[in-house]
């Protein structure tokens, strides 16, 4: 099996002071072309680091894909490392200097010596252009080995691996098939999860393995088939799945690259309904959820944010008796959230959250991390408690993630 | 200077189906301990990758900080692995039996086998107590230097960290102070940043490093101060900060862990003024930055998502004429959103987004990527149009951060 490094380069991945999310979507990349990753390392701007990573990385594996450091800026020092691995010089490549020159001319903004600069490749090395910024994509072969460096701006380095180097790497390595299939769960610990599929677990044929992937109040079973006939593998992968499925069914909301999000989306878009969203304590990101998915304006309609009282009050009809008598953090209240954003904003389906997000905030009766939420909907409205932590962001991606939950069960009527 | 290694174990990261956010966390803490990452690495749950990757790591580093691995099931093998490395056995540790009981019982919910032997721990390792999930926490030392184990969970290993682990490696290793003072600067590209700071930089003293960090339409300038004394270098540090801040004063919102967010949030509040928020492209993002901030309910009241044209009219007061005439995403229609919002949620300003996010929606005269923005406030409307780029998240992002920086101008009157 083809076996890849993926190394970044950059003090400001070394001091923490960036997420580094590129290593996490080139290895997802490569997986889906069977390109086993076998280790992910960060270096500084050094050049002796640069270097032993590069020799290191080389002993090991067939293919050593390599991103950041190629900055306009002094600190940036990768494509002169890469000379002096490869025993090369840089020299100005006239595509890219003509790609940089138009890239600037079309912005209207004036172009540095630094951005020029940008231009200069290893002579040994294969330029690709790169048509999403100013750094370019540099391919280098030795032994049967194959290098790519790239730039660290995701989106170059997306779309540099997607348009280009990955067909190429397809192209330049015979890989076996690898199959994933992904069982999304929601509202279930991992080690219940394990005791319950304990069983099917352990008679999982050899060529096929299981890893329990936890996350926010979620746990993703991914299943990887390994082999050479990808319809086969697929066949038989189902086959798991289908016996898995009665032991947990109502735990998965999904499949793949399915998220609560589009889960919910895809059943109103079906079925020609419409949600909007009433929000307290996780003030707006669950409509943000909801309207990252591309096409959700054709089921969501809008949202309020009640943060005060008074616009739960004046926004959304929450009766002041009801604030006065249970609390902003009630059942009764998120219940008038639901139902008056429903018949306010005229949508199929409210959802609402109210609780205490903290870190601050809390009382013994009811302490930090203590939430309602609900869903209104042309048959009722229903409605659950939550007791969550004590971090803040936390609870607010739970929160929202337990409410897309809350709906995709009255949804489907679970 | 004291040399760490961050290395995480699993698969999960290889294959590239959660991200690592520990190791970001991790090096960044270190950093403002005096102690410098200089590597970090991801292996595979595999015992030779595992044994292979530790001795490496022990032949470069002082400390080496292991997170992941640690979990019930049956994928998870840091501890068996950690045991042959140090040619060691588990045994249950009482101190751990009998938190994880507790932790259990206090949860009502039943306690596995598998949780059980979460108890176990290596013979040669001190046991680092974790109130905050079942895996424990280990600390090996071997020839002077330091090995720690910790559970890959995120909000676990911060408390083992911050609470034991940090103080602990404080105390056993005498360390350099390092002194890190960060610019935020917003609006700027990096190579016209470096262009107009160029002579600057060059003047910088030789203990004093320069690093450009860019995202999403922001720029971080980090100062980093290596020496023996404090105070010195927060002195020299200042003094280097005030030589550059004429030349990119309007550009710079803050410093250190300020985000645009927190910044306007922190004027508001001494101000004793409030906020609301009407989204359209955007989607609930923006209310999310400023509802993450804690304490943010103190100046923001609420927000309108009017995803349809029908709730820009009926709950902000936009007029169809409006609509009609030049569109959802125009200067009138975001500036009637911002002056509606504020009235209707009567805050002292109101700001608002209308724009067409992509991937789909977009005209030859209104192509995707163009977006409006506006603020309003006592003293009237300020807005701004945006040319932005193809990819909906980032679209999102870099709208709501330049939507507070707009305010954050209005507030300042530049």
């Amino acid at each position: 099996m083809v076996k890849a490094e993926v190394i970044t380069i950059g003090d400001e991945i070394l001091f923490g002071q960036i997420t580094d999310t590129n290593t996490q979507w080139i290895s997802t990349e490569l997986t889906n072309i069977g390109i086993r990753t076998i280790r992910k390392s960060s270096v500084g701007d050094d050049e002796k680091a640069i270097l032993e990573i590069l020799a290191e990385a080389e002993s090991r594996a067939d293919v050593i894909l390599i991103t950041g450091g190629l900055g306009p800026t002094k600190d940036d020092i990768t494509k002169k490392t890469l000379c002096t691995y490869f025993d090369t010089e840089l020299s100005i490549n006239e595509e890219a200097l003509a790609f940089i020159t138009a890239f600037f001319e079309k912005r209207g903004r004036p172009m540095t010596e630094l951005n020029r600069l940008q231009a200069a490749v290893p002579n040994n090395c294969t330029y690709i252009a790169n048509r999403w910024g100013t750094a370019p994509g540099m391919w280098f072969e030795r032994n049967g080995k194959v290098f790519i460096s790239m730039p660290g701006v995701p989106f170059e380095m997306k779309n540099l691996m997607t348009h280009t180097l990955l067909p190429k790497l397809q192209a330049f390595f015979e890989t076996p098939i690898i199959y994933h299939k992904m069982l999304r769960t929601i509202g279930i610990g991992e080690s219940f999860l394990a005791e319950r599929i304990a069983d099917w677990e352990d008679n999982l044929p050899p060529h096929i393995k299981l890893a329990y992937l936890p996350n926010f109040g979620q746990v993703r079973l991914r299943l990887t088939a390994t082999g050479t006939d990808l319809e086969q593998l697929k066949k038989e992968t189902q086959a798991e799945v289908e016996k898995v499925l009665p032991l947990i069914d109502v735990n998965v909301f999904g499949y793949d690259n399915d998220e609560i999000e589009t889960v919910v989306g895809r059943i109103l878009k079906e079925r020609g309904q419409t949600l909007s969203t009433a929000e307290s304590c996780t003030g707006g990101y669950t409509s943000h959820l909801i309207t990252k998915v591309s096409g959700s304006s054709a089921y969501f309609v809008g949202g309020i944010i009640s943060y005060s009282n008074e616009i739960k009050i004046a926004e959304l009809g929450v009766k002041p008796s009801t604030l006065a008598e249970f609390g902003a953090v009630s059942e009764q209240t998120v219940v008038e959230m639901a139902e008056g954003v429903r018949q306010r904003l005229n949508s199929t389906y409210g959802i609402a959250a109210s609780g205490i997000a903290g870190p601050d905030g809390g009382t013994d009766e009811k302490p930090v991390g203590t939430i309602w939420i609900a869903s209104a909907g042309p048959d009722g409205t229903v409605t659950q408690k939550l007791q969550l932590g004590k971090f803040r962001e936390q609870n607010i991606q739970y929160t929202s993630v337990y409410l897309l939950n809350l709906l995709r069960k009255q949804l489907l009527g679970l």
